[in-house]
């Protein structure tokens, strides 16, 4: 097993050259850790021109990059194009087909057609790997579907969006609103033209959706996860945050319940001891909770070219040694998905009131008549008939009534904005 | 490869007891991820009529426990006997002799023998696995040696030893002396009656060898690691730490310099934002610098029944299904072992002085004579013609350097204690 295995790349923008870099600086660790050399001998990506940091000669190179599977001088095929369908799609099935195994950083794909692919992949008996797909440098897939592989895994909470992270670390350090923050963020490049991706929760999802697949070995299922993003998260509610000992983390749950997989990405609030409070900036982090291990936490930088190239090439170790995994880790359960409004968790809720006597009385009499149990009320500085806020915690409760009392309190004369409902979670 | 993969445990106390408990409890996963049972066939341990907490009936019994490796019915040795030499090597030796894979959880035997097992081993093709060795169930052998492997790794740290984690974290919470907690420690079962293993740091540096073979790629050198428990911390330093913005961690520190690689075991000051500086309690933690990768922390718990079943099941899975790499990952260098009087670094010096004129002169003489500069001083309270602390801390010092001046200083006769010295590192 001494010939290198020739691998392709397809898509060179900055993972594709982190890629190039990482296998021409660290050929020597690479090839004795894989115990041959591995070299990319094809390429594909839109303009043959742009300069991609990495000499190009020698390889060759396709306009096309489903062409790339039919070339029989190709062990691999490295899919880095991204897009959920598309070319991405169409490389990755037509390598399969061909019987090439695939490595992808595609958590776009993997969440909408990671079943289809699997089966496919199983049925041609060739591997589909996809470190690279959540997480970025962080060995979390590796992390669950082998070294954690004698547990039954009853929860995961990840914080799987380093441009939220950054945009929430930046509101706490500073002071500053969610507004302000995401512009400074887009021009220090830590946040796309386009945020909605990152900001509105769809990059974490797709990424908890395979997280929860390899969790509870089934099938993944994109559509059950439940999706709320940042841009509700206000500076007050930060301030509060940090009065009752949280911070605010947007976080990728997903747990095993009685009634079967609950999957969900929304602002929690996470006690600022739990160490997954304490990861900021750009860093991203998976809690695993496994009944033999107990709780792990995997911490690291989750996108960018480096980390990202090193997810890649630790897949191409893998696949030089002979090594691979089920997709799904082969442990397919049935369990069912639960939908949120069975949630059961303490609430935060913050209202904006008119400070006049009542008003707390009338808010309070809708969560008892909804069976809310409130844990504490937080009442900061008075203004006699102006607008004041209001915080509310709640005991565990269930989500369809929590979302009820929000009804009815949104509805209350003196209640002058749609109250704000950030859930408690343990980190 | 449905036929099931037969297994021999050799040693049946906390931890075999806890991987027969997770074969059994988690089957179906084990099954599921494995692509065929884990059966365990064949145990070995010294008192048949002890009561495991798991029934043994129809396991074939060796007293003897080399026998296992000679039981023709058997895939894979267990070996949990435990110490560096006596039955555990010699049945780890006969298993690889007789060309059966080899599962251990011996930090001991693999530190001080891990070179000639892993040559006996590769000579024979054999796998050497040992994932429970390091940090109970936090897979960090198979992130340093799969996950992470396109990375030239620069250094590793790591909480390597919960026993003096968790009396340091009892000191600081509860600003109790060591001897106290150690006792405390012993009646809770946290710590051995005979706790020199932990304390003195012998069990995380046997860690720390294995961990820097991985990260480094050379053969374990475990005489060339510099080792100093934690005895000497006391509440007084515990004290200024939190005041200096510091927690005091036993760290195992292992890096490439350019004389080579440096490889230590010590209490550290390390800065009270370091994520590795909030692992508290028995957790353990190994934070991985790589090129390519940067930072990636991984954080669980590093013993017992539970985790270290859960690390040991993991290498079953991997035997199952055909993965297996190179014993040290296969990328061995040649870099030679530094010395700790080359260590280079800040340090914390907390000296018992008389508290008169001219004390501080003497001291600051004593360093300014030897190249060592002064970052800090600290003096709190006054008490003329007492004994009080007085805290000192460098710039980048050489420990030859800062040896030297603590010989001096503590020949003044105004210092009345030999100086405390901890070493400051970025966490």
């Amino acid at each position: 097993m001494t010939h290198p295995l020739s691998v392709a790349v397809a898509g060179l923008g900055t993972v594709g050259g982190g890629v190039l870099k990482l296998l021409r600086d660290n050929a020597d660790i690479v090839t004795a850790r894989a115990g041959r050399p591995i070299a990319v001998t094809a390429v594909s990506a839109r303009d043959r021109t742009k300069d991609r940091g990495a000499p190009l000669g020698g390889l060759r190179w396709y306009d096309d990059p489903v062409a790339l599977a039919g070339d029989p001088g190709i062990d691999v095929v490295v899919e880095l194009i991204g897009g959920s369908d598309g070319p991405a799609r169409a490389l990755v099935e037509a390598a399969i087909a061909a019987g090439k195994p695939v490595v992808t950083a595609n958590k776009a794909m993997l969440a909408v057609h990671g079943a289809a692919l699997a089966a496919a992949a199983e049925a041609k008996g060739v591997p589909l790997a996809f470190e690279a797909a959540v997480a970025g440098g962080i060995p979390v897939i590796k992390a669950l579907r082998e070294g954690l592989a004698g547990n039954r895994i009853s929860r995961i909470a990840g914080i799987l969006n380093g441009t939220c992270n950054y945009i929430l670390t930046q509101m706490r350090e500073r002071g500053r609103e969610f507004a302000d923050v995401l512009a400074d963020a887009q021009k220090l490049g830590y946040a796309e033209a386009d945020p909605s991706f990152d900001i509105d929760g769809i990059d974490a999802a797709h990424k908890l959706a395979i997280l929860a697949a390899l969790a509870f070995g089934r099938p993944v299922a994109f559509d059950a996860v439940h999706v709320e993003g940042i841009r509700g998260v206000s500076a007050l509610d930060i301030g509060f945050a940090r009065d009752l000992g949280y911070r605010i983390k947007l976080l990728g749950l997903a747990r095993q319940t009685e009634a079967g997989i609950e999957a969900r990405v929304h602002p929690c609030m996470v006690p600022e001891t739990a160490p997954i409070a304490r990861v900021d900036g750009v860093f991203n982090a998976v809690v695993t909770e496994g009944d033999f291990v107990g709780r792990v936490m995997l911490e690291g930088r989750g996108a960018g070219a480096g980390p990202t190239a090193s997810a890649v090439v630790a897949d191409l170790v893998d696949l030089a040694r002979g090594r691979s995994a089920p997709v799904w880790g082969g442990a397919l359960s049935d369990a069912p998905s639960v939908p949120m409004s069975a949630h059961v968790g303490p609430y935060y809720l913050r209202l904006m009131v008119v400070d006049r006597p009542g008003v707390i009385a009338d808010v309070t009499a809708v969560l008892r008549d909804l069976g809310v149990s409130l844990e504490s009320m937080l009442q900061r500085g008075r203004a006699p008939g102006e607008a004041v806020p209001v915080v509310l915690v709640t005991h565990e409760t269930r989500e369809s009534a929590m979302r009820a009392a929000l009804d009815r309190i949104g509805a209350l004369d003196a209640v002058l904005e749609p109250p704000t409902l950030i859930r408690i979670e343990a980190g």
